[in-house]
């Protein structure tokens, strides 16, 4: 897997299906919607096997043949991927599983301490691949941190905006490694609009969530990781905190694309959405069977990942959890809190709220009977709970 | 190496070479010194090489036969070790490597932030394994909530002592691991103290590095990453932070076992020990000749980690160096947040100021002609920049 590899054959429209040459810079369809990298799965069928995988290098590059990136000299690595899935016996007792179990997987021990150094690290590696010279997003907080470590390990300049009260350890981060910061009066959505304006005037590639193509190939290896680290299977349930929504995007593809390999069959995780009270427009839209999401108002969590009034792959998330007998749910930051701690108390990981969220629905999905006393559950600790210090529950 | 192992065949005093057994609980030897954990590595020779390594879990248990543990159910794993060893070429570029190459060993991506799991992870593993009941220990505060961490996944309560003015994100840390914590006015002698009332009074078992004999095996674990990471070779010189020292003291043992095992010949790294300005008591006793260190009187410096007076590891770490042709170094904490900067910019990596100061003992090193413009270095960060946030240098 360190030779050159094929990379996309092409990109595809999800809303339209329409392809597009995958080897130029591009973000939304004409359809303003996302695209997704596609690959010659058939050649790989036989070749790309999980067997093949023993021995390789310990992150994400280890998927390399359906990975974008092209040139194992593009790809910028600082040790992204491949996070530990800690069994958690104790935690499993807590909410009553029987013969179940709960894994967590601790995305905290990624690069910059988060889910986020995944997809910036694949969308910076192949955005300068293709020849970007400068990046640029807007950020809940950790895509921004995570950003700016790749453009730093790069040597692409990188431009962040986020809300002005974006957690302190997040800010002081982005700074640290050196990229260009803007602290904005508003949300998400409002700092997207500075990044616009800096792509029409100086030229940025903007990375914005889903709307370029290659972040979600990032996101993606954690489908193709719990497959390879439960030794050959998927579990029965996964809980994922559901901001932009990306890594359950990217699962589903991966699962997808792991069917066209030949690993799995037709069966499928029934995957859970988790969101905050103060913003959970997926819940809303799942709860209502709309097929998009409308835009939250007055959006209010301490979990910043969570802080996404709207997301561009609303309806690609609300498919995937229908598709697959999975729910949403949405969670309070008092529970968020209470939940951490559970969970630092039973497993020895400090998780972020966004952690906290899934240990809380985890525990209310199980009372419903959702999770069954014998099922085989995945929680997503999405960050590290020191990247929170100094934030309290809203 | 999911097998049961054969373990220590006995503890060995440093100082004395008196033997211990190895499966009770021990402490200091009777001569106040650390105890070594020895293997039969002449038995092991041929069998544990580096090609058997090839496809094992990316944690430090890959390196199981020279581990103590034995029963691979008494692993409390985290995800702990085999780091990310990042190649830093723009970082070589700014202090004048010529033909060299400077690589970047990534300790903050360890469980909790820091180094200090390996060496809890495994102390805590062990000290489960011979029946200890309760765990404590003095920390300068990483040590403090890697213990919380191993003593939460082992279900063991752990008890730590902290100065009062440790960085916040490690006290909320050790919080929300469930921790019993206490915050003391001192430094982590005086923390000792009090762990030594609560073994005496309750029958704590004390985890104070090098006071018991498996931190450091825990440690070691990184001499052993080096070489596998570059490719079957050891690098020119090693640069890295000293407090208490277990981590270069377990290199140093790392690198005896792996000559033993066959796989180097006599040649050794040239090992630095970097300290703080306001507190370097190895830098004042190698430059003194001395073979023991006086404590540091009025220790101060914002990188927690090497606000350590004095060391009972001190004439171990004092050898290494003398022997290794290696040196000491003393940085200002100016100057570990200047270069926690540089390197952050030129890597993607938020270091802790421990790294900065490595980072800085590097520069000076290159200009003073220590370091060649040809030779192969490593620089040890042992923490991420995150548990400092709020900290300011002093």
């Amino acid at each position: 897997m360190n030779d050159v590899q094929p990379g996309a054959t092409h990109l595809e429209c999800t809303a339209t299906g329409e392809r597009f040459d995958s080897e130029a810079l591009h973000t939304l369809s004409p359809a303003g919607k996302p695209l997704f990298a596609r690959y010659d799965l058939d050649a790989l069928r036989g070749r790309f096997t999980p067997e093949s995988l023993r021995g390789r290098r310990p992150d994400l590059w280890r998927y390399a043949e359906v990975l974008p990136v092209r040139d194992p000299a593009a790809r910028i690595c600082l040790g992204e991927g491949f996070t530990p899935l800690l069994d958690a016996p104790r935690f499993a007792d807590r909410i009553g599983m029987g013969g179940g179990r709960v894994w967590v997987k601790d995305e905290g021990q990624n690069p910059t301490g988060s889910f986020k150094a995944r997809g910036l690290g694949m969308a910076v590696s192949r955005a300068k691949e293709l020849g970007a010279s400068a990046v640029a997003l807007p950020s809940a907080g950790n895509a921004g941190s995570a950003a700016a470590a790749y453009g730093a390990a790069a040597g692409l300049p990188v431009h962040v905006v986020v809300p002005r009260d974006t957690p302190r350890p997040i800010v002081e981060e982005i700074r640290a490694l050196g990229a260009d910061l803007q602290l904005i009066d508003g949300l998400i959505d409002d700092c997207g609009r500075v990044v616009k304006q800096g792509v029409e005037e100086k030229g940025w590639f903007a990375l914005s969530t889903l709307k370029e193509p290659y972040r979600v190939e990032g996101k993606k290896t954690m489908g193709y990781e719990l497959f390879e680290q439960l030794g050959g299977r998927l579990p029965d349930v996964i809980l994922y905190p559901t901001g932009g929504g990306t890594g359950l995007i990217g699962m589903w593809k991966a699962f997808d694309e792991m069917e066209a390999l030949g690993w799995i069959g037709a069966e499928r995780p029934r995957m859970v959405t988790v969101q905050a009270s103060g913003c959970a427009p997926m819940v809303r839209a799942f709860e209502a069977g709309a097929s998009f999401a409308e835009p939250w108002r007055g959006a209010a969590t301490y979990a910043s990942g969570l802080r996404v009034p709207g997301a561009v792959g609303d309806f690609l998330i609300l498919r995937a959890l229908r598709e697959s007998g999975g729910t949403a749910v949405a969670i309070s930051d008092a529970e968020m809190a209470e939940w951490v701690a559970h969970l630092g108390r039973d497993t020895g990981v400090f998780a972020a709220p966004e952690g906290g969220a899934v240990a809380a629905a985890a525990a209310r999905l199980r009372a419903s009977g959702f999770i069954g006393s014998d099922d085989e559950v995945v929680l997503f600790n999405t960050g590290s709970g020191l990247k929170y210090v100094g934030m309290e529950p809203v």
